[in-house]
């Protein structure tokens, strides 16, 4: 595989959807809140992204089956409160600098194609404290839509975020802005030390103000557990791994 | 050499060939397994694949000539029993991210231009515990056929692999999905201190049985013992080499 | 985004114009003195540098709007005694080794576009030591000018920067050379652990000789304090981020 | 700069010339005897290499004035006893795993476009012992010659450079064979901690004898010294570089 590849399952044809990004960052806030939104509101995958700039592995399911690293693009129909979703999902970012940009342009380029209205993407922000009422924070590339963004429970104070928002959900923002698309991203506080359900929790209620849905939350904190799970199997199995002068690559198992 | 080469020996014809992948990763069990089936089935060498994804270097022989880093494919023709095989070794995987995704698509390429049946990759598991039974466990890209994998002695249990399989091991599997190229990938489990022969004979085992032949094992011991050696010099070597500022850039000796 | 991508805002017709080139660096220092040249004397925004070579980033705004990380090209009229200025500025370098080649063969392009016949390139020596009187350092690629530099006050000392010049700062020198085009890089001392006004003032000064221009420097302290409480920000939130097994590449947080 | 760039700065025309490579390297051994050849033979640069794939960098002479960080090609016509010599310095190698096979590519076009008959790639055989006789080691990409290389001095025993030889100094070898061009590397032992003049001398005494020149190493000591003095200056550079946080990336100065 050369290029980026984008696999079209199913053609839908969305009116007026909104775009909502979970990629995996701190506190995996962001996957969190969309692979539950996926799976309570039964959400249908349309799409899917291979590409040499992700890592180069297989994700291995509960049977032993294999399935190459992507992200991926689900659809759920709307009613007559809440708008078409598009949800873009996924266990890994890029790996390189060009593919960050190269994957975001490409996440632009589907919103673009089913005319999007606007992009969330949904990120954790770190404070190295463990808090009990997670704040919820915003960034956009729109000033005309602040007030009504915070509308729905985000603030933003100045001083925050001043190392920037990187990777995805930052940079669909950045490269919305010139191609004139409208972006937000949520952010929960999080201490960065552990998967976070409670600030994922709190993100999921902006969203829910914001787009007009009610979903239950009670797997949320399950899920979390889950994913803390694996990613204790993945840290102990990194510390086993033969050093490099075995000819196996720093990461790379086989 | 700005692109991958692909140079051909000799032409073959074989018929329904199964595909073996033995390339470097943690126990170095895979590597170990196919190196060995080509010097004790006395396999050819009908293909070798130059790659400026390959790390930058050569290999020196016993008389001190050189050979540049490659991976290589052997082909041994079968009989009424076992099928025509087609073996992929190499001291090296890609140093590159985009590398790794080229070339599991031109071993890919070369398994289809051979009507490959199906590719078996072999690997290690590391548990970082030393082991008396090394368990040997299987992944595949195909549900259909995991009865007839398990018959053979591999298992697999949820919960295993929870981080994936990463490298050309696990990238043929997910790659080969997308090409309807049936692929499976058998891992030793080994501690990932060392070069684990045990862990081999384990996962030659389980390919003796899948492909219907025997080979004798009794090098295995003595291959595992050469490649410990190689290591640790590798090892005492890297510890001599100038820092950074010396100019020499940071693995290169010359 | 797959290319560096050049916006233009708006058309000038610069005469003989000089650039001043602050990009980040040790101290901060040819950063801090555009900046501040840009705000003292109200240059106008005229261009914009995109790169997929640029981390992948947005900064974020007092009011929480995010812009993606960029260089900016800014323009100032001359008068009869001070040249028409072309400043470069921005918050980051390439993250990339081609990036650096690539992004500054697209400054010289410009500057070649506007028929620059100077290009100053700003920036800190790092000596580790606080010092009172920072001294100032010039390189050039052109030895016929050296008198004429020396004039303005910064000195060389054969065995300086024996280190060579890293980054943009020297690569415009260098790749400058081969395209004829005139180049001085301006160098104040500085210890290299904090940002440093005393050091930007020491370049500033000699910038004003070099060009005629008179300028306020008051505010420069006050902008340093500021990048220096921003700095700290980043630091602790870098300490807060997940390991990367959490699926959050190294420095990625959304 | 997009692509690796050569440039031509004089036409000549050796007759079956010899090529001799310097690059940096454990000890800079290499580099170390073919500037010294230059200086004391007096040979003639006639071409330059600049490419995107070295460190984005320029060096500073002892007046001030800078130049782009390049590999060089000199020419040295010979006489009745010693072969026409192209010999191939710089102050640096690839930093990128796909530029050293680019680059290499590159020496080899300039080598077969002279119709050259044998490369010597010279280097450091790093022990970690301090030695009063370093003993000078071969390898080569072509087993005829191997008697013809013993006769001038140097020694290959088994399992020496067990782990490769890695960088210009091994590519050469590696590609030259892929396309028909002898190559033989000679590397003297050294301990990998300091510059070594010593090993440097055992080193030129072999290529002597192989290329029937004489010439005075008294240089040899002090030219080493120097370049120990720089590296120093380098290294203490390199601890008072500010950290990554301040914009400025981790290497670069300006």
């Amino acid at each position: 595989m050369i290029e980026t590849t984008v696999v079209e399952y199913k053609e839908v044809s969305p009116k007026d959807p909104v775009m909502i990004v979970g990629l995996p960052g701190i506190g995996l806030i962001g996957k969190l809140v969309v692979d539950h939104l996926i799976s309570e509101l039964k959400a249908e995958k349309i799409m899917e992204i291979f590409s040499p700039h992700l890592p180069p592995q297989v994700t291995v399911n509960a049977d032993g089956t294999t399935k190459l690293v992507s992200n991926e693009i689900y659809f759920l129909k709307g009613n007559d409160k809440t708008p078409d979703l598009l949800l873009l999902v996924g266990d890994h970012q890029s790996a390189t600098n060009e593919g960050h940009y190269e994957l975001a342009g490409i996440y632009l380029d589907i919103a673009e194609k089913f005319q999007t209205k606007r992009i969330y993407t949904l990120g954790g922000y770190g404070t190295g404290k463990l808090m009990d009422v997670p704040h919820v924070l915003y960034a956009t590339n729109n000033p005309d839509i602040i007030e009504e963004i915070k509308s729905y429970g985000p603030t933003f104070t100045e001083g925050e975020l001043s190392g920037g928002i990187i990777g995805a959900s930052g940079l669909i923002l950045g490269l919305g802005e010139l191609r004139g698309m409208e972006a937000v991203c949520i952010m929960g506080e999080t201490s960065g030390y552990l998967v976070d359900p409670k600030s994922a929790q709190a993100v999921l209620s902006v969203l829910s103000k914001a787009l007009n849905f009610e979903v239950d939350t009670k797997e949320l904190e399950a899920r979390a557990q889950e994913i803390e799970k694996i990613i204790t199997k993945i840290k102990e199995m990194e510390e086993t791994q033969l050093p490099k002068e075995y000819g196996a690559e720093d990461k790379y198992i086989g």
